[in-house]
């Protein structure tokens, strides 16, 4: 039947992928009331949404429309990285203008599409409508062994902290969208299509190596007080430390702006995780080409501190992004 | 932490009520990157998501918050109503201007927990940003009986097609909502408060009574040719026995203008479902005081048909809710 609204749906299903729908659970997908997903024996099943609001968490004249869409589903993948999860579907909710159902729209899903791929993680469903802005929310199932789930709410006083990847790259990549400055462009990448680290979280949780984990979506200052409020703990992070794990020297000179991004910049979807001090020796400086940063401790109490090269300790400030704050 | 968007969440969380997560499967709900659901045994998953926007599907200053609370998780939960399901849980994507944080907030999660609590659909998660307009996104996850799934695409030639309820009554509502007429106001609270049928779907489904059923949200007209399409099938509507199943006389004088309620009227989320003629002996009048009605019979080719009292037909065109339709 061709309704505008059926149309749309059609564009968005494409040439699906049977098989790899079958592989992924997906019993029943686009085209019904809901989709049919069969769970594993033995898992649990892992629940997320995102928004990615046009203004809000991307701009139609800068950021590319495939770029869009790889992230809208790779930060919403994200989450189920920090819970040490497999993506296994996403449901896709979109409202365009009219006027961006046709290249834009390809370009968007040349992006989910690819992310989709990447992922291993098929459509299953959505919804579709009509607004004046491009609004999208995405939600990802995943699974994870029943038990070995990664939470915020079980790290302990005397575990180190650790962060993968190098933070503050995709704020300064957001940085190089707006100015164009050449020596911030490798960042660029890690803004418009950053990796979701699954294979991170699978390793850790398959192995029982991180006391509590999280993705770090609104930057350290923000994101770490929430893991250690849900804990019930306080943490000390090494400023030495943590300025060894963000951006180089030649993208940003000033140490000082270097390390405000590593504790404010939001977007990186790297791992926070913890670790118990009997298991840290089993932690490498990279895995699989990602590395690993020991940047801290957690502690008793709820005070979250930043200790300094001179010994000195200062309470550290949630600066990260928060979408209810003025700016 | 007190950041605004960490008040907020606490706002939407409120009392959790711990027994009914559990009871509903729900290991670890808000606060954690993500939700964790332990499916149960023989069961499958059914996802479903739904927009629901400030001026495409409500309009703030006529639908009470508590209406807008209730609506936005019923009408995704009739979702898992059509397929035969049970809803489980529930992601609720927020996104509100910050003045409406106060008293709308309040009123609007009165009518959400409502629902929920009548739906036994505990809130598993979600994401809350800021938008100067009320954006709202739900999925909802629910489970049935592995095998017992009632889908859009197994409808046959031969079987007689039923709908719940009567049809119209919540475009009359709206109606009602925008005019104030007195003698409509009875489908308001149809408009408002929609019960999704999720007693009859799952009695449709654990009897095995229903060869296809899908829930009617956009209006038979336009439904109807997606069930059929799905099915490969055709059908015939009765108008007579079509006008049986409306509005009443006295709400709506005109039986033409009761007719085009019936066959265009959206936001009913009434169950339409066919029956193998060996079975329609099984279907009573009404299920639980909800009226059922045989409106017509599936047919062979493609074709949607209107039968008039006269004896003549008319092809069926499709007028529901469309939103990338211009009006």
């Amino acid at each position: 039947m061709k309704t505008p609204e059926n149309q749309l749906i059609q564009k968005i299903l494409g040439k699906s992928s049977r098989s790899n729908d079958l592989k992924s659970g997906l019993r029943v997908g686009i085209g019904d009331d809901a989709a049919l997903f069969a769970p594993r024996s033995g898992y649990e099943t892992i629940l997320t949404c995102d928004w990615f609001l046009e203004e809000i968490h991307f701009l139609r004249d800068r950021h590319p429309a495939d770029s869009v869409g790889w992230k809208c589903l790779a930060r919403a993948a994200s989450d189920i990285a920090a819970m040490g999860g497999t993506p296994r579907c996403f449901l896709l909710s979109l409202a365009i203008p009219n006027e961006l159902t046709g290249r834009w729209l390809t370009d968007f899903l040349i992006g989910l599409r690819r992310a989709s791929r990447r992922l291993q993680c098929p459509i299953a469903g959505g919804d579709t409508t009509r607004q004046n802005r491009v609004l999208i929310n995405v939600t990802v199932i995943g699974d994870v062994r029943r038990g070995q789930a990664l939470l915020r709410s079980s790290a302990k006083p005397g575990d180190i902290i650790y962060i993968s990847g190098r933070l503050g790259e995709a704020d300064l990549g957001l940085s190089a969208l707006r100015s164009a400055r050449a020596r911030i462009r490798p960042c660029l990448r890690k803004h418009l299509y950053p990796e979701p680290r699954i294979a991170l979280g699978q390793w850790l949780a398959d192995h029982r190596l991180a006391t509590a984990a999280m993705d770090l979506s609104d930057g350290l200052s923000t994101d770490l007080p929430r893991l250690c409020a849900s804990s019930k703990v306080g943490a000390t992070i090494d400023e030495s430390k943590l300025a060894s794990a963000t951006v180089g020297h030649d993208s940003v000179p000033n140490r000082n702006k270097r390390l405000a991004l590593a504790l404010n910049g939001g977007d990186d979807y790297e791992l926070l995780f913890t670790v118990a001090p009997n298991k840290t020796q089993k932690i490498p400086l990279a895995y699989r080409a990602l590395k690993l940063t020991a940047i801290g401790e957690i502690t008793r109490g709820t005070g979250i501190k930043l200790s300094h090269p001179d010994g000195k300790t200062s309470p550290l400030k949630a600066a990260g992004w928060d979408p209810f704050r003025d700016p």
